[in-house]
Formats: structure tokens, C-alpha cells, sequence
């Protein structure tokens, strides 16, 4: 990651409150960052593409829900590099108007992720209330706005910025809720000694192709930190794998184990080396 | 798979008019089978986990957009068996009322990925419409009865069950789009000779864990046709794999396999051995 510019710009997900732009606050709460809200995220690797960003934020992987396939397949398509990740923790807060009451709840709006992760809760507190699926947690809080007798799940950020009421904290089904975000970048970052790599590839399809494949690394004992197939769309049932390990990319062992992945493999691409999130 | 039974009762994913039926239909077309349509995946593993149906049909991946992570989560928690797969090619059609013209069209309603899958053509055909997600591709057409000036992207069978008229046919951006379909059991087939099997695994978190767990199946020249993670949900970033290879869980090298790769893991579960789809 460069560490020149002073006021980078920072493309995420919109609309403002999302967990996207907690995260990238976080992230960059040391550097005086311009934020620059999109609607896709599609939008956010072009902008950072073509350099309306230094930077982009997006989600990439929830640790209850899995990946999230658009960012993966963005990824295939894109050249831009992942320079940094961003852990933060989800927590769901049931969100409205001030003076709705809780027992007047007919509507809850949110992301389907978010519902899905908040189901039980739901399920007990509100088992006749309809759910609304919408496009992000925040606009789900904005609409608020207009509705009566509605409630949104969604972060503090959102509630705060819109004006609106916590009447719940911590709605979650699950007691350890994260997501992973990735900071998009035209270059990847310097080693730091605890770092991670992303990176592409795929097989011919033969017995034994992704045993083989992988072999460069155990035989090294660089430990993958997540190995996922997604389709690669040119034809059905080929997969290309994205993979993750511990190391960077320019360490000599990952350098190896790259260069002979590279030499079983159809396709290689190399993400980037960025800095473990903790 | 049973062959006895004469009118088995066949649970799938509702409303009437789905890809999911029209796979249902495909699949027990030379058995009298009864159709009960249910709400969501979660009610038809439970119909046939409680015998109210003896089969049910769910989708479990599409060639472009990759696994259903529902159907997979509920395949990891459930007890049920593949006894089944159906390939169905996914074509979309334009969907209206008789009368609407396609000038004006301000808003296209379909299944999130629906929509993704035929981003091209609406981008081009209908650049300022609106594009509404629902639920399903045929609880869109259902929809369009009460609306104006408003098309779905759904089945051609969707058309015809809500006596709708088609505008276009073929309308996704992929010249091949299939859906591939799991029929659930209590129990899985028998072996024909031209079988898959799916189990589910967890390794323990070391280097190298899956790459000596591949070893099972690559030393014995067994092609896995599909590997894919899902988090846990019990811990951050543990993860479960789903695999299919080609061949019986009965077949000699496959037994091994599976009872090499057992003793490596700390979970696993077959569930089960079925006829390949053509």
C-alpha cells in the first residue's frame, strides 16, 4: 500500500452507514481519507480502475454466510491488486422512528444477509411481522424515514446518521458474527512479516489436478487460510479456485510455491500481498 | 432411489412455475408423482425429513452463479440423502400481461439472480427501467396481474400457469446456463454404473490438511468433479468442504477413499451415491 498520498480517496458500497464504511473508516482513521460512497460494487472496482480512487473497500467473505460470489468474480475479471483487508465485527441493531413502539412492529426491513443472520431473533421477537428484503442494511434505515410501523435492522452508523432509534443491540444469531473486507488498490503492499496472499487459478480437469496443485504448498508447510471454487462461467462445471496462505507473495518459499503452482495450472493470477487483518 | 413406490409425493421450492418445478417434472415424468409446492428450501427438507413427501427437489448450483449456499447449509445440518440430480437449462423469458407494451416498461421484477444473469440484455433493452427482486422468478409473473406497465424475467411455464404473454425468449447473457437440482430421500440409490457421490468434510487446521486429504482420491485416479468450502458457522473462518467425485460410495475404490479420507478428518458425512445427470 502506498503510505505517500495524504488525502487518499476511498470508493465503498453505499449508501452511508453500511458496515462497508465502518470498515473503511477504521481502516484508514490515521490518514485524512476523502470518502466516496457508490451504489454497486462493480462501481467501486471502476472507480478505483480508473483512478477516481486510490482506494476501494469492499466486502468479500462473512464468517457465517460464506463469500460474497459478486466480489470473487470482480476479482477474476479486475486487474486491480488487494492491497489490505479489514476485520469488523457485525453487530445487528434493531433500528426506527423515534416513537414507534416495539409492540406496533408489522415490517422489518433489512439486507437479506443481515435477516437471514438475524432469523431466530425474529423469529421470536416478531413472528408476525413481515420482512422486506432491500438492497443494503442502510437503506433499509433510510427508508424508515417513510414508513410507520416498520423497524430496519442495521449498524449504530446508519442509525446515527439518519436520525432514527436503537431499540435493540446485538441481534444476531450467532455469538461471533465478522466480515472481511478488502482494501482494492493499482498495486499490492510491501512485506510487513505478517502478511497473506490472495490469488486465481485454474486446473485442467484431470484426476488429481487440485491434489497436485496444492502440493507446493504443503510440501513447504505455508498453511491455506481459505481455498474456494467458483465458476468460471466459460464453460459449466469449470471451476477457477481462489486461494488464500500465509506469507507474502515475495517471501522465498511463497515465491517457490507460486512458480510451481504457475506451472500446473491453465490460469494464475496473483491478488496480492497485504497485511493480516488481527 | 426407491422404484416402487407408484405416486410418490415430490416436495420442491414454490411458487408454481419455478425452474425447480419444471426440473421436478422433468425427473419423474414416467411416475405418477403428486407436486407439493413449499415456501422456502428449509420446508422441503423438513417435508421429507418428517415423511410428508418421499421426495424433494431443491436447486444446489448454477454454472454462473455458482452453489446455493442455502441448500448446501441445510444439506451440512440435515440427515437427508441424494438419491438424484437433475441438469435443467435456465432459459429466461420477457414476461407481461397480454396488452403491455414492451416501450413501457418502467420497472422488470425477477429473482436477484435472474436479473444478474440477464444484466446485458436489460441494460441494452430497458436502460432506465427499474429492476425489483422478489423472491422467485415465478412469484414475479404472479405479480404482474396487479401492476402496469411492468414485465418479469420467468419460465415459460410461469407464463402459461398466470396466463401471461411472452415477449422475448432466451434473454440471458451466457449461451449456457444450467441449474443443476438435487432430489433428497431418506435413503440414496443404487449403484448403476455412471454415478457421483457427495460427501461433506472437515480437516483439522494445519498446513497441508486438504492436500493429504485429496490424496485419498488422486492416488486412486478418482476425478472429484466439485470441491467447495463453507464456513463453519461454528468458529470464524473454519470451514467445512463439500466434494463430489464420480462413482458409487459402494464401488471398491471408492470405499477406500472415503475410509482413507475419514480417518484424516475430524467430521464426515456421505450424503450419498446417485445416477449422474446427462
Amino acid at each position: 500500500m502506498k503510505t505517500k498520498e495524504k488525502h487518499p480517496t476511498v470508493a465503498f458500497l453505499g449508501p452511508k452507514g453500511t458496515f462497508t464504511q465502518q470498515a473503511a473508516i477504521k481502516f484508514f482513521s490515521k490518514r485524512k481519507a476523502k470518502f466516496l460512497e457508490l451504489e454497486s460494487l462493480q462501481e467501486v472496482f471502476e472507480a478505483v480502475a480508473e483512478g477516481k480512487a486510490t482506494y476501494g473497500v469492499v466486502p468479500v467473505e462473512n464468517s457465517v454466510e460464506g463469500s460474497v460470489n459478486l466480489t470473487l468474480d470482480l476479482l477474476y475479471k479486475s486487474n486491480l491488486k488487494i492491497c489490505g483487508e479489514i476485520l469488523e465485527e457485525i453487530k445487528h441493531s434493531l433500528i426506527v422512528n423515534r416513537g414507534t413502539d416495539k409492540s406496533k412492529i408489522k415490517v422489518i426491513l433489512s439486507h437479506p444477509q443481515a435477516l437471514s443472520q438475524c432469523r431466530t431473533y425474529l423469529d421470536e421477537n416478531f413472528p408476525k411481522a413481515k420482512r422486506k428484503e432491500v438492497e443494503s442494511t442502510a437503506s433499509a434505515v433510510r427508508k424508515l424515514k417513510r414508513m410507520k410501523n416498520a423497524a430496519a435492522i442495521g449498524t449504530e452508523l446508519a442509525a446515527k446518521i439518519y436520525g432514527m432509534k436503537i431499540l435493540e443491540k446485538n441481534l444476531c444469531d450467532w455469538p461471533q458474527n465478522l466480515t472481511r473486507f478488502i482494501v482494492l488498490s493499482q498495486s499490492d503492499s510491501k512485506p510487513t512479516g505478517k502478511d497473506k496472499t490472495s490469488l486465481i487459478f485454474s486446473t485442467k480437469d484431470v484426476p488429481g489436478a487440485l491434489h497436485k496443485a496444492l502440493e507446493p504448498f504443503a510440501s513447504r508447510s505455508i498453511n491455506l487460510t481459505k481455498i474456494e471454487s467458483r465458476p468460471s462461467k466459460e464453460k459449466p462445471w469449470e471451476y477457477v479456485f481462489f486461494m488464500e496462505f500465509e506469507g507474502h507473495r515475495k517471501d522465498e518459499k511463497c515465491a517457490e510455491a507460486i512458480g510451481d503452482l504457475r506451472s500446473l495450472c491453465e490460469f494464475l493470477k496473483v491478488l496480492g500481498s497485504y497485511r493480516r487483518a488481527s
